[in-house]
């Protein structure tokens, strides 16, 4: 990690039809998403889920890289016909698109010389200059070019090599978060709620949040700020709420 | 449902601070986009998960509309501080922000006269010339204006409403699908694979994607197209490449 720098930025660009059609249930945004807020300081500003199809991604990652700090994409760096990422990336960026040698050499070792196919062989080929992200599970990294860090679809293989990306990463400051779960619905709390919220505009970001569960109904209020001052202020203005509209408090 | 039309595209806006910061899993993007292959023949093109910033709104409902036949919003329109998507799409359109006459009176009505607070009054409003979109579980509408459908955020609500955004659209042709799982690994298939890609571009898509279950991986090979007799060629050129490599289909 590097220096602090309050404010960073990034987005997500989930790159795969299978997202798109439905077929297959995204996690890979809530993942990276808790990540670089928790362990980075840095907030997601947008997240877009986009086919295998390479005008796409090549518009999509120029227009994101120039508006985001950071920008995570997910899927399409394995083997077959519709892994387009690490081509369509070299293509936005008007680098060669060719083989790693330090990548090149992982995959080697892993799958031997003999059955190093090209298919695998595949997986070495990168935008030129890329840095690598290093995969425990499967070998096969990922990679790092400019602001872009190219990740792998495959949920638990994504996990594991997320730490190895934060080498790369200025880091920004924490969002601290307060959650109180209330026996509630919002249109009870709103008027109070959005009053708050003024008070403290800018300073504390308070979301609100229906929930059901075990057959009863609530709201979770959640408040996020880098300041742990800020929340607590806040935090109390939502306690008085609380007593004023006799509010049960959930616990879990 | 209105007549046919044989390709007609749809895109999802997530509007919710709480999705982009990984707080909350979304569950609309793979139900939406389901319901819309299956039950309107519609294939989702884009997804953006974007925060409740009026001025972001307003631009990606915009960019969207333009876009895509139909743009489905999830989030935002329930009664609280943050929730600002009816108020926001109505200033894209630059049309009014006003109660909806038949929305109010079933909120009125679900609330009783006593109980029916500004908080509740507020998911009356909506863009000048908004549909309603019904809303069968908790009463607040979701509305229809120009080629926006909005539904609220709450999987279970929204899923409850969906059916009734089928009379305002215009159905397109449905997209078949096949599923082969086999016992293998990506990079064994990589090349025979894309070959058979490439005998039947733009008549079947296929999609490759590798799966980790009870301890073996597999590769799951998805056939997509409008076309059966399509869908049945491809299927037999897999079969013999199934064949050929000597691969295990994997029984579900």
């Amino acid at each position: 990690m590097k220096k602090k720098n309050k404010k960073v930025s990034a987005s997500i660009l989930i790159i795969g039809n299978e997202i798109l059609s439905g077929r297959t249930q995204d996690l890979n945004v809530s993942f990276i998403s808790n990540w670089l807020n928790l362990k980075c300081g840095i907030a997601v500003h947008e997240v877009r889920i986009i086919p295998d199809i390479e005008k796409t991604i090549i518009k999509n990652v120029l227009e994101m890289s120039k508006k985001f700090d950071y920008v995570f994409t997910t899927g399409g760096i394995g083997p077959t016909h519709d892994d387009i990422t690490a081509k369509s990336i070299s293509k936005a960026f008007k680098v060669k698109y060719e083989y790693h040698n330090e990548a090149y050499s992982i995959l080697e070792k892993y799958y031997g010389k003999i059955k190093f196919s090209d298919g695998r062989k595949k997986m070495a080929k990168m935008p030129k200059g890329s840095l690598l992200i290093l995969n425990p599970s499967s070998a096969a990294p990922g990679f790092k070019i400019k602001n872009i860090f190219s990740l792998p679809g495959v949920p638990s293989i994504l996990s594991s090599m997320i730490e190895n990306c934060k080498k790369y990463i200025i880091k920004g400051s924490i969002t601290l978060n307060k959650t109180i779960n209330l026996h509630t619905v919002e249109s009870r709390i709103a008027k109070d709620l959005g009053g708050i919220q003024k008070k403290y505009i800018k300073k504390v970001d308070i979301g609100s949040y229906p929930f059901f569960r075990l057959g009863s109904v609530g709201v979770s209020i959640v408040l996020r700020s880098i300041s742990k001052n800020y929340i607590n202020q806040c935090y109390q203005d939502i306690k008085k709420l609380i007593i004023n509209k006799k509010l049960k408090v959930y616990k879990n």
